[in-house]
């Protein structure tokens, strides 16, 4: 059995790598800000110095941090993963970063001799916890087929979309979708509002039908309360919808609506929503239209 | 067993007249353009020279025709609904029109004792001919109540929403929602194609997640391969988008993602693509980046 | 020298009306709200019972009024302008309403005889009263000849652009780009202000290049200070707005900008904004970037 | 009188460095690509074998690259201005390029002893050419005050705005105004011209009113004409349209129309179009609308 390194113990990373280790996997974990191994160690996993000594213990090594500079980091930085792991090892990035510059971080380590995937989730940290996420991989199929068991310790959909970077362009399409889909449901839940309409009463009578989604469903009764807990931060989805809409001026993809909503969540974050769940985008669609917002 | 009239047997006015006549009811028709009601009356409706004279035959009367003015004019034209119908009986408008003139429609049939109810539907002709439409109802209770049998002859799912013209209303929101969520998926299928991915698999790895929805499931193929068959005429929603868009002002909400949607459909129309399904809402995503739309 | 009908003594028209009279022209007037023809009398105006009588003693009435069924209540309806004017007169429209309507109104007057120009304005109350309206006019070159006097009296550049309707047209194209000029300036100071700049100083510099317009000179400052007189009302602009998007739709044009302009108009106007200065389009773009809007 | 030193002999900086040659300066030069300094040498310029070399024979240097990275590059790369400027040095940076790294530039100049000054300019290559430029510039007062006299052999308006990055802001601002200006008048030449007016008549007439700006004055005919020839060039506002959107993300300002606007040129780059001037903003909309676009 693979040994298991885990770099990044946020939320997400957190329960990942406690997934891993109760699949029965050797894990040896690091994060930036000391604390987070507690639970981890008490559950049998070794806590490393540094990314690179991480690395040194390990056949695999997973990450899980914010961003491109931050993967560029734990990767490529000083006592970095490519410092400690040996020629023949595998990185798995579950971050959500650019798609062109995960193509180079595996291009830098493969002349290492070093496989990649990427391996971006999307589910939330309930789904993180549950080990139910749904993963978009990318890289070679070899690396693919190795990190499987590790991929399917932490996840239930396990999709292949491409070589290396084509998991992070899928979840860039997903935040495209999202976008718009949260748009157009707060459009229609705050005109039900203003028109007298009972909203839950329109979202049963349309959920059956071609106006049916997951966010009508799941996000329109948030809009409804101008409530937002989690769920998934609009400061993060506004970082995604920044990556996706880099990806798209670099392919010359024309995105109006996406455009919209980055510049509407970028107005939530500076009034203080950034951490709100993202059906908050309702919030400058209530507020144009009079309403609490 | 109320003897039912109907006026307008277009696509969806023939098929409902024909379910109501499978029902059991006596069917009395009338349709602008003639010889629309020959296989109606093979089926044993009978055909009126007027809307008067269908009223005449009528307890309740059925319309189902195209925008606002029409409803006006078979209702309170010369010949029309009106003048025929005794007090004591029940329009039933399936057609989708403006919400405060249904309100205004209904107060002037109540001041001569006729009840009113408005019905607009989703499903399209496939759910027109298969009984199995989604009724969106306004009007008062009991007249909510004695049109159901009709109702239920023609649909599956029937709510009421409140007043005469809620049902209206409830049909703008739902018109409102599918014009955002096909601008959200046609961006996602452009992103996808343009990064090189393949659509398919990406909808299939987005479809049950948060980025679900009917048309994402249902129409992303016909984006994919720039071709969209029927469903829904562009045309349509065009002319739907813009009693929304009108309730919408009437009430001061502000829609940014269907207002820019009608913008796009308008351009549409005016290349000849208004009789396409709805789904060519990524023609103009697809040409402004590029690609043959 | 022809004598003059005016119908509609609104601020604009009330102003014209005494220039004409002021030019040496005989005036008859009438206005739905009476009282307003007091000062016009004490100059010498007479005051006619009805838009009818108004013809009856005028070769050349002209009408200033809100919208489209406004003009045509007054040529058209009882006692209207077509029931008392020759054959041989000329009617002057000054309002700004549908350019299609237009076209229509002209051809049924011109099945009585009677000549049109569509002659809508721009430049303001201050304008009117000073008598140096921009006046954009269509028609039959014969009937713009006639009437070149009465219009020199109210304005001091005419220009024709062709048939009826064309005036129309080209005061749509004005509203439409004005939207767009005052969402770039409002972007523009929201985004100065935010940055710590002086937006005094800004509006300087950039007022002599390429970011130099008339808005940008003479409205900016009223978007910083987030104060609004008059100036165009709000709500008054929606309706031109509207008129434009349905010229526009109606030719297959696509207008992004415009489009979301009307819809935070819309959304002003809601709020009870509607009779403040039009640059309080600044309203939403502060609201929506967390500052006071 | 202080020896000057000139970085980045493109179109701009070219012109910039023959015209300071011309006032009297003693001027050393260096570009990335050789060969650019053959004129400036016949002119009597020196030529130094690096950024660092230009910087030894200097007092003051100026920049005058592409793009953030650019100016990172030839300030503190290897052989950079900051290895070669002895402290009390000075440097005016003309390039346009982020305002927050651009402060963080000015800190680490200072740290050195080394004052500096942000001066993006605009009017174009005709404007460098004859010295005319607009020059929105920051830093301390007395860095202004000593880059005087270079600026003024640059430029004809200077304007101080604030500390360093200041005049970087004050660009990016003209920026945002610009992008929407231009899509606001495409929007009105389209409509122009699918109402059958003549858009040269349409732009005698408005210029003059509240629609007035210099792009409608002077860029209007392009759009008209389909046909692009510079003026500035659709990549390059892109480029400084992202610099735009990223300052004002940071500071939570909501920008919709120039949102919407760099979507449209990253279309318009990758169709082949980001070398034409960006009044080519008119092909989306023409093109949307059903012209050749």
């Amino acid at each position: 059995m693979e040994r298991i390194g885990f770099v990044g113990l946020g939320t997400m990373g957190g329960y990942m790598a406690a997934n891993l280790r109760k699949a029965g996997f050797e894990v040896t974990v690091w994060n930036r800000t000391p604390g987070k191994a507690a639970a981890l160690i008490a559950g049998g996993a070794r806590e490393a110095a540094s990314p690179a000594d991480v690395a040194r213990a390990s056949d695999i090594v997973c990450t899980c941090v914010s961003d491109t500079p931050d993967v560029d980091a734990v990767l490529f930085g000083a006592d970095g993963v490519a410092e400690g792991l040996a020629a023949g090892g595998l990185v798995i990035d579950y971050s959500t970063i650019s798609p062109s510059a995960t193509a180079e971080f595996a291009a830098r380590l493969k002349a290492q001799g070093i496989g990649f995937v990427d391996a971006p989730v999307s589910g939330g940290s309930e789904g993180a916890r549950l080990g139910t996420l749904t993963i978009m991989a990318g890289g070679d199929e070899a690396d693919l087929e190795r990190a499987r068991p590790v991929l399917e310790g932490t996840g239930k959909t396990i999709t292949h979309f491409g070589p290396a970077g084509s998991g992070q362009a899928v979840k860039a399409v997903n935040q495209v979708v999202i976008a718009g889909v949260y748009l157009a449901v707060a459009e229609g839940m705050v005109l039900s509002m203003k028109a007298g309409l009972d909203p839950q009463a329109v979202v049963a009578a349309l959920g059956g039908g071609v106006a049916g989604s997951w966010i009508l469903a799941n996000r329109s009764a948030k809009m409804v309360n101008n409530d937002y807990p989690l769920g998934f931060r609009t400061r993060l989805h506004l970082k995604d919808l920044g990556i996706a809409l880099e990806l798209a001026q670099s392919l010359g993809v024309v995105l109006p609506v996406s455009a919209l909503a980055a510049q509407l969540e970028s107005g939530l974050v500076a009034r203080g929503y950034g951490d709100e769940d993202m059906s908050n985008l309702a919030r400058p669609i209530r507020q144009l239209s009079g309403m609490e917002g």
